[in-house]
């Protein structure tokens, strides 16, 4: 289904290319004001991610405007928590909220109709892959489960996921049950995408960086290894990245015990560090969000470091976490403008 | 002025004790009754931190109760900024908040009158030295410049510091100069409290987390040196211990760029890497503070683990970040008692 031209999977393959291709995560936000449009017209921000009219349309937007190497599908993590009837909402200023899950509900949860209440998402995928540029690569994305276990169980975002953690060592046995049931329902979430269209899929554990070592490696890596081996089970040629923000030291050791194709770099990686992991595989990343807010040297300086650093290997430009809302679209467009500008 | 009995000095200094002295950061804290009941005849929180009374009696409860091997002064980190006329106020159920600073505000600082500002704490440190029982250590402590600079700039606590890491990319000199004079006056206000009775200091860093790598030289280890340098200059005989939470992979050069005693350790990170630092010399940590809320099992397994792959060089055992107001003060008997008991 892949086609050559598309420069993010011939990476994701392996491949150097000079400069190399540039996506932006959250690249659809609140920073563009044609999303800004979009998002009042949708109701709420769960309708967005429901509607495939208007989430294909804010996907596009970016593209339309940067000509990104990929787009990745508008919705967001929590949709499968939302699906397992958890009463997920999105009030304007307070973040994301559901009912609190306890160990009786973790016990109770039943996957069926998961992937059916999903299906506006899969609608998207394929309207997407339509009218997408044969160039571009379209992502799919799940969230981890240690990521949205956190959620499910404090109901909401919290600075540290102290409620997840406490839980984990308190129900340790229930805690494993729902990872495991997420991480299965996540494999046939990402299939179903990549069915509809999705080249490759992204998995982020965005709270990964909270956890100790044993934790890590039982909550972060190997829920995110059982989705990856169970989608290329099912689809041998898929490509996955994963992202564990946070995880510091513990990338070392990331991709081998998960599979993934491609690591994910938040911007505290440092580039030396870059460099070993790029040794083993393609990484994506990782300029600071802030780089973007701030322009100027500040956007270039950091740019330069990484493709100084990164650019003779397989990579994937991209930020070390998703841009913010006050990022300047004329500074995105420098950014885009100097990363395809290295060498040339 | 430190005496042979202090085993929290002797780590510091090099020597491997079994089993390793141990405290708690935050341990004057309110899951304690007894500090509750004084946090409530206190007044504000600030009064508590300036009433020598009411700080040395939260300071020498939870030696009372568990007889730890160090005293660590009861204060604040915002102290300083508050010292420098930021308006600082601790209002219940907000964190804390201050006037946030700009260009203009960061050149117009004053140094003058700060340390006179903090008498009452260092009266405090003269008191607790003479009540604390001799083998007891007493540490004192201050703010990194870096996580003092992101309150001070926000005005407030923020999840990812955005605020300063934007300021320091678009202000970069201004920045600079209000590090280094944090550098400066926090290096006055450690020598202070040495020569009011504090054996040891500890330097926080606890955002040190958000930096990339270039940021994490420059707004962490830098200023950090900077402290040191002064501190050891002036009192050859200090021990500092540095802690950078969530400093991941960067900690690995910290204590030799920093030139700080000892290094402290979060619970993210991994045995194998803290057994790698502390060939370099003593450690302090890293239980996740979410094991002495859960008790039993996971309290056990957690202290074991540590002494395991840490107990054998220079350790000082403590927590990966301060205890939480949901702690039971059972589950901090059996941790003293189980830390205690190693190898006995």
């Amino acid at each position: 289904m892949s086609d050559e031209r598309r420069k993010i999977m011939r990476v994701l393959s392996g491949e150097t290319l000079t400069p190399p291709p540039v996506w932006l995560m959250r690249q659809a936000g609140r920073y563009l004001p044609e999303y800004r449009e979009t998002r009042a017209k949708a109701g709420s921000f769960l309708d967005l991610c429901y509607s495939p009219e208007h989430a294909v349309e804010v996907t596009l937007q970016p593209i339309r405007r940067y000509g990104f190497d990929a787009a990745i599908l508008f919705s967001d993590i929590l949709v499968v928590p939302d699906a397992l009837k958890r009463n997920v909402r999105f009030t304007e200023g307070h973040g994301p909220e559901m009912d609190p899950i306890d160990e009786a509900g973790i016990l109770a949860l039943k996957l069926d109709g998961v992937i059916a209440h999903l299906a506006p998402v899969m609608e998207t995928v394929r309207r997407l892959r339509a009218e997408l540029p044969a160039e571009t690569t379209l992502l799919g994305f799940c969230g981890a489960p240690w990521t949205v276990a956190t959620y499910m169980i404090a109901g909401h975002g919290t600075p540290d996921q102290a409620p997840a953690r406490l839980f984990a060592y308190r129900y340790p046995e229930a805690f494993e049950h729902l990872l495991m049931l997420l991480a299965d329902i996540s494999a046939e979430y990402l299939v179903a995408q990549i069915d509809a269209g999705a080249d490759a899929v992204q998995i982020f554990d965005s709270w990964a960086g909270v956890l100790g070592e044993r934790e890590f490696e039982a909550f972060a890596a190997k829920p995110v290894a059982r989705i990856i081996a169970s989608v290329k089970a099912q689809r041998p040629n898929a490509r996955i990245i994963a992202f564990a923000k946070g995880a510091g030291y513990q990338l070392k050791t990331y991709r081998q015990k998960t599979g993934a194709d491609a690591i994910g770099l938040d911007w505290s990686v440092p580039l030396a560090f870059a460099q070993e992991l790029q040794k083993e595989g393609p990484v994506q990343g990782n300029l600071d969000p802030m780089r973007v807010v701030a322009g100027g040297n500040a956007l270039q300086s950091g740019i330069d470091d990484i493709l100084g650093h990164l650019g003779d290997g397989p990579l994937i430009f991209n930020l070390g976490h998703g841009i913010t809302p006050q990022a300047d679209p004329a500074n995105v467009a420098a950014l885009v403008e100097r990363v395809r500008g290295w060498r040339r």
